[in-house]
């Protein structure tokens, strides 16, 4: 439906806020509200309404004269261009408490985030299910990843094996790796790492504090 | 120990590129290594080396010419620097899905995040403890707060209730919020406000996927 063309263009910034627009029009729509204006939106969000007009003008949604946008539409396209509506597979590889933390989270399902295995090295939780998730032994990365035709691989395992882990996984052929490891991974050829470091969160957090002497 | 001086000069980047450096020399240490250069970690890390021998040296540490820093005193020098040797008490709200999975990870202890007390207006939840952290009314929020001495406010209420949540949190006098939801909030005052969005992250990774057309 999409141009390839439109999305190369995205500021990356556009792509960052989406998400916070598609959360409030989700929230008009199950109010049963039917429009919303660009300064509606701007006003409950703080961002500024030429900037938000300007981010949905790369969607394929036009709103209407002193209406606004159709809610409805606009939660549909933004899930739509967020890539929210269709099923993404991942296999997890760690399942220690943040790993299975992850597992447990039904939202990761509902952004469509389909976690199809787990991987461990720990003979006690091979075997098992966590959150009704199959745990496997490591070793078998490559095959289950096939088998399951998981494209995502997430990277929940220890600082010390992250990048052995990370190596295994360019080498199953994962197109996209999410890292929540505190370290930063390096990889070969074409795959795409996106990083969720929750504990430099913590650590920014921690300095603004500091600094705001509040 | 460090200046205020030194910490409000800080770039943003470096910041966030410090705890890629705690990790690495972490397993260093760990592994009984004594020294290293800020060349074996720019290699180690993918980083210039220049510009680890700068983001270091806004920390309080001098390497050797010739052998480097030294492992166990650049560790206990990033730790301290980035807060994670200090505790800081924290109450989350909401313990939903992904409020039960942050309380369940035991590395935001590690990492200097002591949660104290939960809340939620869930009535069978209420009066409960999960991963031992207690259970108590949403209402209680202020006082808990006080009792607990919190200054740092944990937000994975549903978007519907996340604005009205964080003006309660604001008014109990709570000095930063970390923000799990996907939409962004508004704050009045003097207050940190920290985003981890996970499900961003999701449609950043889904888009970059698109786009590559690996």
């Amino acid at each position: 439906m999409l141009q390839t063309e439109t999305r190369a263009q995205l500021p990356e910034p556009t792509l960052r806020r989406l998400p916070w627009y598609l959360s409030y029009v989700s929230m008009l729509n199950a109010a049963g509200v039917e429009y919303v204006s660009s300064t509606l939106i701007a006003r409950e969000l703080d961002v500024d309404a030429s900037q938000i007009a300007k981010d949905l003008s790369f969607l394929d949604i036009k709103g209407k004269t002193r209406i606004g946008y159709d809610v409805a539409s606009l939660e549909q396209v933004l899930q739509d261009f967020l890539g929210f509506k269709k099923s993404h597979n991942a296999v997890i590889a760690g399942v220690g408490s943040l790993g299975s933390a992850l597992l447990a989270d039904s939202g990761l399902q509902r952004y469509g985030l389909n976690i199809v295995a787990a991987l461990d090295v720990n003979k006690e939780k091979i075997g098992t299910s966590i959150a009704g998730v199959p745990v496997y032994d490591m070793s078998r990365l490559a095959d289950i990843r096939r088998e399951l035709s998981a494209e995502i691989g997430i990277l929940t395992v220890p600082v010390e094996v992250a990048q052995e882990v990370t190596d295994m996984m360019v080498g199953a052929g994962f197109k996209a790796l999410w890292n929540f490891t505190p370290i930063r991974i390096r990889t070969a050829g074409e795959i795409v790492v996106s990083n969720t470091s929750i504990y430099a969160h913590l650590a920014l957090m921690y300095n603004r504090l500091a600094q705001s002497g509040i």
